[in-house]
C-alpha cells in the first residue's frame, strides 16, 4: 500500500480554517447594503469603507491605501512602476520565490542580502551600499519571514531605515504574517519607524482566505497618486465585493475572532514540527524556532542535490520544494522550507520523519 | 437654478440593471457549495466549472479559456506577453481608449485603421501590409464597436482573416457587447472564422455588472500555456468567488433572463438618442444607427476645439469626453462618443438637445 501523500510544499491555510458561513453572511450584507457600488465601476484604490478602515488603523489618509487583487499583483505593479532595466533591488536571501520573479520582470537586477537568525545581515547591506550599490528599493518580510521564519530585530530595522535615508532607497515591507504571532512581543514595523520611506504591503489571504485576493499597500505620499493612476490604467478597479465582505467581516468583530482561532490552531502544528526536527535533525541541520507565521527554514549541514532530494522524497510520498527557488543566486542547495499550517500535527511529524530518512539517503 | 447634470461620459450599465438579490443568492450558493475551493489558492485560469461552461459554449478545451480580473487586465497581460519595444499593433481608429494605453505600454507602436460605417477600412489595412507593415496583432471590436457602434461586415471579417493568415498576425477580438443585439442578425465572429488565429476576449461586465471584474479570453492552442504561466506569475489566481457566482447565475438560467431584460431596457434609450440626433444634428454631423451595444459615435461636419467644447458643455451641465482620446493619432477633434445605456430616455433627449446648442456655440 502506498504511503499517504504529505505535501510540505505551499504555505497555505488549511481548508478547515475558512469561515465559510460567516463569509456567506458577509456577501449577502455587502450586496444588500452596498450593491450599486460594488457592482459598478468605481475608484481604483478599492472599496472605500475598507480603505478608510485600514487607513484609520495605520493613522494615514485613505488616499495612501490601495486595496488590490492580492498583494502579489500589487507587487507586480510596484515593480513595473518603480524599476527599470538595469535598476537594482535588494531582497533577503532566501526570500519569497514569487517576489524574485516579480522584481526581475522589468529587467532589473535582484540581489540578495544573506539571512541571519535575527533577519537580514545589515552589515552586508551596509557594505554593499558603501561600496557603491544604489538600489531603488529593499524588499523585506520582517516578521516570520518566508521562508526562514525569522523576525528582523528592532536594532537592525532601525539601521536599515537609517541606511534607506542615507542612500535614498525605498523599503518595501511585506507583512502578511505579522498578526499571526504565537509567542513573544511585536517589534515596530518599518512603517512604524519610517512611514514616508516605507511601502507596507499586507493581505487577508492568511487571515481569512487566499482565494478572496484582497491585498493592500500603504504608500508614502510621494508615491500614492502615481501608483493609483497606474492601477486604474491597468484594471480600472478591483473586485469590490470581496473587499466589502472583508470590511463587513472586520466590523462585526469576526476578523479578530478568526485571528484568535488561527492563533490557537497553528501553534500545536509549529510545535509538532519543532519537536520532530529536534528528534530527527539535530545531526543533520539547523533551524530557528519561529514565534509566528507559516514557515520554518531548515538548513542542512551538508548540501544535497536538490532535484535528487525532491525525487527521493516523492518516492516516499513526500512533496518538498527546491530550496534554490527561494534564493537569488543559485544557492540554497542545502535549504528546505517547511510550511506548518496546512497539515495536522501527526502528518507534520510523519513528514519530518520521512524527510530525515530521505536526507540521510541523499547525503 | 442650475440644470440637472447629464453625463454622456462613460459606457456603464445603469444601477437599476444590477440583479443584486439574485447575486446575493449566488454568493451564498457559491460559498456553501464551493467554499473550500473558492477561498483557497488554485489554478490561475479561473474557477473550473465556469471555465468548462465557457469552453463548452465555444467548443474548445477548457485549457484554452482564461478567466481573469476583468478583460482589461487580461489585455494588459496580453500586451506584455506579445508586444515588445518597437513592435507594431493595429487597432481601429477610433477605438476603446484604454486599449490604446495598454497596447502602447510595452513600448510598442499602435497604429489606427480608419473606420467606415461597416467597420474598419480593410483596404487601408491591406495597403499597409502590402507596403511592408508587419503587426504582431490587430485589435478589433467587431460588434457594436466602442466608440462608433458599427458592426464589421462579414465580408470584411473574412478578408481580415485571410490577411492575418497571409501576413501572420494575431486577431484580438473584443466582444463584450456581442450578446446585446437589439435588431438584425449575428455576423460570424473572428473566432468562428479562424479559431486558431483569434484571441477572443469578453466579459460579464455588460451582462451582469462591471464591479464583479469577470472577463475572459479564449486563446489559440499555440498561446494558451504561455499565457496561463504568465497569469500565474502575475497574481497566482483570480478571485474565484465572483466567478463561481457568475457560474451559478448562468446555470440557474438567470444570465439568459438578464440579457433578455437588458435587451428590453436599452433599445428605447438607443431610439431616444437616435430620435434626438435626427431632430438636432442633421445639419451638424453624421452617425450610424447601431443595432446593439452601448454607443453611438457622432462625427461633426466641422471640427471643434475639444477642450473648449467640453468646457462649454460643462457650463450647461453636460459632461462629454474628448473625442481625441479614442484616436491613435491626435485626430478626433470632430468626434463625440454618445453612450446611451446609463441614462433615461428623457435625460438622453435633453442631453442631445444641450449638446446641439453647445456645438453650434463652438462652431
Amino acid at each position: 500500500m502506498p504511503e499517504k501523500e504529505i505535501k510540505l510544499t505551499r504555505g497555505v491555510p488549511p481548508t478547515e480554517s475558512f469561515p465559510i458561513h460567516r463569509l456567506a453572511d458577509c456577501a449577502t450584507t455587502a450586496l444588500e447594503q452596498f450593491g450599486p457600488e460594488v457592482l459598478q465601476y468605481g475608484p481604483a484604490g478599492g472599496f472605500r469603507p475598507l480603505q478608510e478602515m485600514l487607513a484609520a488603523q495605520a493613522g494615514v489618509s485613505p488616499d495612501r491605501v490601495i486595496i488590490g487583487q492580492g498583494s502579489l499583483l500589487l507587487q507586480d505593479f510596484l515593480a513595473r512602476l518603480m524599476l527599470h532595466p538595469g535598476d537594482l533591488a535588494f531582497v533577503e536571501n532566501p526570500t519569497y520565490d514569487r517576489t524574485i520573479l516579480s522584481l526581475r520582470r522589468p529587467g532589473s537586477t535582484v540581489e540578495g542580502i544573506p539571512m541571519e537568525p535575527d533577519g537580514m545581515a545589515v552589515d552586508v547591506l551596509e557594505a554593499r551600499l558603501r561600496g557603491g550599490a544604489r538600489p531603488v528599493l529593499l524588499y523585506s518580510i520582517p516578521d516570520f519571514q518566508n521562508p526562514t521564519g525569522s523576525v528582523l530585530s528592532e536594532e537592525k530595522r532601525r539601521r536599515v531605515v537609517e541606511l534607506a535615508e542615507t542612500y535614498n532607497f525605498w523599503v518595501v515591507e511585506d507583512v502578511p504574517y505579522r498578526q499571526l504571532r504565537y509567542r513573544g512581543t511585536d517589534v515596530p514595523s518599518f512603517f512604524d519607524l519610517a512611514p514616508q520611506r516605507t511601502l507596507q504591503m499586507s493581505s487577508f489571504s492568511k487571515l481569512i482566505g487566499p482565494g478572496l485576493r484582497v491585498g493592500y499597500l500603504i504608500l508614502p505620499d510621494a508615491l500614492a497618486k502615481r501608483f493609483l493612476d497606474f492601477v486604474e490604467e491597468a484594471y480600472i478597479c478591483p473586485t469590490y465585493l470581496v473587499q466589502a465582505m472583508v470590511y463587513d467581516f472586520a466590523r462585526r468583530g469576526w476578523l479578530k475572532e478568526n485571528i484568535g482561532f488561527l492563533k490557537s490552531l497553528y501553534p500545536p502544528r509549529l510545535e509538532a514540527v519543532l519537536g520532530a526536527l529536534d528528534e530527527h535533525f539535530c545531526e543533520l541541520g539547523s533551524w530557528i524556532r519561529p514565534e509566528g507565521g507559516f514557515f520554518i527554514g531548515l538548513t542542512l549541514h551538508r548540501p544535497v542535490t536538490q532535484p535528487e532530494l525532491g525525487r527521493l522524497a516523492r518516492q516516499s510520498g513526500l512533496w518538498i520544494l527546491d530550496g534554490r527557488d527561494f534564493h537569488t543566486d543559485g544557492s540554497g542547495g542545502s535549504f528546505i522550507r517547511l510550511p506548518f499550517t496546512a497539515l495536522s500535527p501527526d502528518d507534520l511529524r510523519e513528514g519530518i520523519a520521512r524527510l530525515a530518512k530521505v536526507v540521510r539517503q541523499a547525503s
